[in-house]
């Protein structure tokens, strides 16, 4: 019997497992990411949480690994199942299975994607704010820890998952947190399961935390001569305790080429996008100490505007702008930096950033989430051409080298996976990866989920 | 040589370790809660880490028990020694060894009390928002996962330590988190450690979050017919978006005792302590909504001032409640319960916890952080009468199941401890804490670290 028809027996229908080419293909690497694909041996598309007990149960006896699989929007190379196996699907497992306005609180299987909850949350008039960027399932942004532009005001992952079903390496199932808002009761487990990348564990049901939908929202758009300036805005409001939804930096080069890929006329200079919300009078209110504040540090042009459509067109420039990157040049694959720094030390991060991609000849985007001293150099590259690889690994090198020597993590949000493992012990030191790796053992003593990736 | 010989020979001076009678007697229990001391054998007082990796080498190699002290300001046994050894305290190491502003972060060491720091921050226009009520160390907050008062806003500790010095068992040290803001770089070792209880290593350096003073306090204090109307008024605030800095219930009795105590005459019903900050015009039109709201819900008396001696006096039901029960009673002890539920099931929980109180003849106040469903009852006990005893750990027992049926936890920010660990299954199920034991294996393999904590 092959694996698929070993697995087939314990599922429940037959397209549950697949070994078709083209489903291999789209589960062997990250949709955009330059990490090389390897394909699974098999893709299996649990439905319950009992189905991933009894594939986990199967893959433990056979010392199969196990990768698990939501939208592919990992940036690392997390979803490669780099020594083949099961690639675990979690499309299938897409229901939210409760919303309880009064607890601010949902659960959910970990297929469901963030818009999909937020659609389901509008008519309760709340919502999920961790978002980032991609329309990733909420299993993964778990896995990764993942953040993006409003973890200046909401947290990131860690921050707003409540409690987790997860099945562990042998196929049992743990349940970890609770439905409180807080608790001291133990190790734990939920916040090292956030983050883990599914190597300590397969999550099966998410229960998170969710907010009221904001009366009003603000957004702005300020332009300043330098990233300095605009840095210094930033941290001008957060100093003075302006409570900021988003915070977004966006480099000159970068509206450029948004400018180009979407016909839009922004004034290409260092850009920072904002949004405010809450009660009306009070953002208004908020609003005029925050535009003090930009007018002293230099701001060269403001829009701001709480009409929806106004908003989205204004941030523009900010969301289009790795697509567009990565348009411009079809066929190439990104790369993308994600140091964050102690925010005192984010305008010659991104300064040095700069220099660094323009040195080495390479044309990219730095968008900075400055709230939180997390930015982002998208250096466009083409995998097959080993300078190209070569030069930019060479930047992302000196960038992660920047934000360490500062105090600063390798990543702020997309997680270790194959691209950053050579920087862990750099970043915690020895005895630190050793716990870690510790853990990993107990959690998974045959090395069967998601191998490979974390540590080097 | 004896264990104190031994000991002085690593430090280095003869009063870093202390055999006196009234050391010993002090570092023997909390100070407050009913749980029985046991004297250690010996009390450090280590000056540095270097101190702390000494003594730790010396314990592994003796497998001698060592339990960390800060202020014995813990209420379910954390600081007794159960099986004697070392009892290590703090407070010697006290410095707050770095500030930095402009990266909202601050560097301690684990002695430093709260109210210290934030006289130290003062200065830089900062403060430590996480308020537990006493003025504990900083350790021993991060030990627990203390939380208190502001936590609906601010957090936990857990959110709000972004990496520690850590002593492991067999004395070595290692280094978790860092200054960012955020980081997806590995296991969330810090995360773990935090809540530990000092089962798993302990610290020797904080790097803690920090925030800029708000401009402008309003304190209010609403009294309501009931508890269910007042638990409505909080909730419905929430729910509204209004950004609370503390909401704090106290009832009926708790108000009587504070008013016998204090010579104050607050009415006696079940009163909603509130406080907003940030920019003066936005708080006061917060405050405009936040008072449709109370009143909506059948407020009865509402005074509000954002004068500091104005905010103290009013807050003085609250923050005098546990202290007016301790006192009205001399000699007695407090058993003191920490369950944290759903929003939605807080009012039920608390009515039930009044009605158990009364039904087994026990005298109690009732305090809750209704912003996050953590609330207390404080129960007046003599620990040598068995029966008042028996009837206080019933209680307790009642309160606990009645959270643990809905979702919700033994221990909001108290932990675990001594007084909880029969609790710890029930929560969490078998399977999670047996991860937690193999957890604290890997970390403790001589089970040196605050032996007889957390699990039975």
């Amino acid at each position: 019997m092959t694996l698929a028809e070993a697995l087939r027996t314990l599922l429940t229908v037959p397209e549950q497992v697949s070994i078709n080419e083209t489903v291999l293909e789209h589960h062997s690497k990250d949709v955009t990411s330059y990490h090389p694909g390897v394909t699974p041996d098999v893709v299996v598309f649990p439905s319950s949480t009992e189905d991933v007990c009894r594939v986990m149960q199967y893959a433990d006896t056979h010392a199969i690994p196990v990768v698990p699989f939501g939208i592919g929007s990992s940036v690392e190379g997390q979803v490669v199942p780099v020594r083949g196996g099961i690639s675990m699907d979690f499309t299938q497992m897409n229901k939210v299975l409760e919303v309880r306005p009064e607890d601010f609180l949902v659960r959910v299987q970990p297929g469901v994607t963030r818009l999909q909850l937020n659609q389901h949350l509008k008519e309760y008039g709340l919502f999920f704010p961790v978002d980032p960027g991609a329309d990733a399932t909420l299993g993964g942004m778990a896995a990764t820890n993942a953040s993006g532009t409003t973890a200046v005001r909401y947290g990131t992952m860690r921050d707003n998952v409540l409690g987790l079903t997860v099945v562990t390496a042998d196929g049992s199932v743990i349940t970890t947190g609770g439905q409180a808002a807080k608790s001291s009761a133990g190790y734990n487990l939920t916040g090292l399961f956030v983050g883990s990348e599914g190597t300590l564990g397969t999550f099966t049901e998410l229960t998170l935390r969710v907010y009221g939908i904001p009366e009003y929202t603000l957004a702005a758009r300020a332009v300043f001569p330098d990233v300095g300036s605009a840095s210094q805005a930033a941290m001008g409001m957060m100093m003075c305790g302006i409570a900021l939804d988003r915070v977004e930096l966006v480099d000159e080069r970068t509206v450029n080429v948004v400018n180009n890929f979407k016909d839009t006329s922004f004034t290409e200079a260092p850009t920072l996008f904002l949004e405010f919300s809450g009660n009306k009078a009070a953002v208004d209110n908020i609003f005029l100490l925050a535009q003090e504040i930009l007018t002293e540090e230099g701001c060269i042009e403001l829009e701001f505007d709480a009409d929806q459509a106004a908003r989205t067109r204004m941030w523009t420039a900010r969301h289009d702008a790795a697509f567009a990157f990565s348009a411009s040049q079809p066929g190439k694959k990104l790369m993308t930096t994600d140091v964050c720094v102690p925010l005192s030390a984010l305008p010659d991060a991104i300064i040095e950033a700069r220099r660094a991609i323009d040195d080495n000849g390479l044309d990219g985007a730095i968008l900075g989430h400055v709230g939180d001293g997390n930015y982002h150099a998208v250096m466009v590259v083409d995998p097959e051409n080993a300078e190209d690889m070569r030069r930019a690994s060479h930047v992302n090198a000196e960038i992660v080298r920047f934000a360490l020597e500062r105090g600063g993590t390798c990543t702020g949000e997309h997680g270790i996976g194959l691209g950053k493992a050579k920087y862990l012990p750099e970043e915690h030191g020895a005895g630190a990866v050793k716990m870690m790796q510790q853990i990993k053992r107990v959690f998974d003593p045959k090395d069967i989920l998601n191998p490979g990736k974390i540590f080097l």
